[in-house]
């Protein structure tokens, strides 16, 4: 071996990343081992700090740095809404957008019978809880338009009927998007939620 | 925002890692804070391992964790040749090919006289040094089929010409390669480097 094991081993780690597979992982640490006091030396730093501080927060399963993340703890963002998203991922997705002034609650996941996934492995108690605690008027399913997903969105809206309004966002043509490149399950959707003008 | 300035600022910096940009850095990072001491931390420690450890080998550039690298502390592996290549992922290429047992030659990039890279840039000093110290009697130039790669095989052919047999790696068709998919020039190169069978 050229590769000295420490190398070997960070590269092993590496190509462990989703998006990343050994040969871009091989290029990414050798990209760093040459930038070693400007790159790798700081990011090593960030990592350990991230891995230290970041936590999940104890309300709605967002990553924070205390125990309640910077949504749950903003008294403007108890508007009575609650956005369920599957991941982490999904929420930043929503607050890119910027346009939902409630609160979140992240599942981490979706039932699988196939996977053993359950109510109780998905903080679906915990958001049952949170109806009462936080006076939560409607509640806005963001899942995934899969049937795990679906499937989780039907369980959900079985738990807290008759306590809150239920809503899913709507489903159609993206923005910019051309019917010729869109499969044909979201074509019958968008015709058959078709509004007048 | 909602990710915290922790997490984003690790994100930034897992953006510029080459492969990544902005949008695989998020996912990466989110696959490792929701791994934290599984995956994130010791990826942490191991990155600093080898910031704090890693080295360029003062003899022939590439990366070790001693002055020397392996390959030239390794006795046997002075039998005359040096392979010159542009980077070190060339030099772990051609040692993952386990067919070259001579020593290596690491310039760090090739002449570019838009980029203002001389010689002096580029180790070529140190590679005729060595000719004498080691006893070269072979100097393969691996270097790449592009204009600045090949300006810079030639510069050295005629630094190092009259004192030690030059090579450059065969051109032509890659093995399991089709000749449908293959550019013009490799075609051109492989016809006029055929061989009576």
């Amino acid at each position: 071996m050229t590769q000295p094991s420490e190398i070997e081993r960070l590269i092993e780690m590496m190509a462990k990343l989703p998006g990343l597979g050994p040969r871009s992982a091989r290029r990414a640490v050798l990209h760093l081992v040459a930038r070693r006091d400007a790159q790798l030396a700081p990011l090593a730093r960030q990592m350990q700090l991230v891995a230290d501080t970041a936590r999940e927060c104890t309300n709605c399963g967002n990553i924070g740095t205390a125990d309640l993340c910077p949504i749950c703890t903003d008294p403007r963002r108890a508007n009575g809404q609650i956005c369920v998203v599957e991941t982490v991922a999904d929420l930043w997705a929503m607050e890119r957008a910027s346009v939902f002034s409630g609160r979140y609650h992240v599942l981490g996941g979706t039932l699988s019978a196939l996977d053993a996934i359950g109510p109780e492995e998905l903080r679906i108690p915990q958001l049952v809880a949170r109806i009462d605690e936080e006076a939560v008027r409607e509640v806005i399913l963001a899942l995934p338009a899969t049937v795990d997903g679906q499937t989780t969105a039907h369980y959900i809206a079985d738990r807290l009927e008759e306590r809150v309004a239920l809503t899913s966002l709507a489903q159609g043509v993206p923005i910019g998007g051309e019917l010729d490149f869109l499969d044909d399950g979201t074509i019958t959707a968008a015709l058959n939620a078709r509004k007048p003008l």
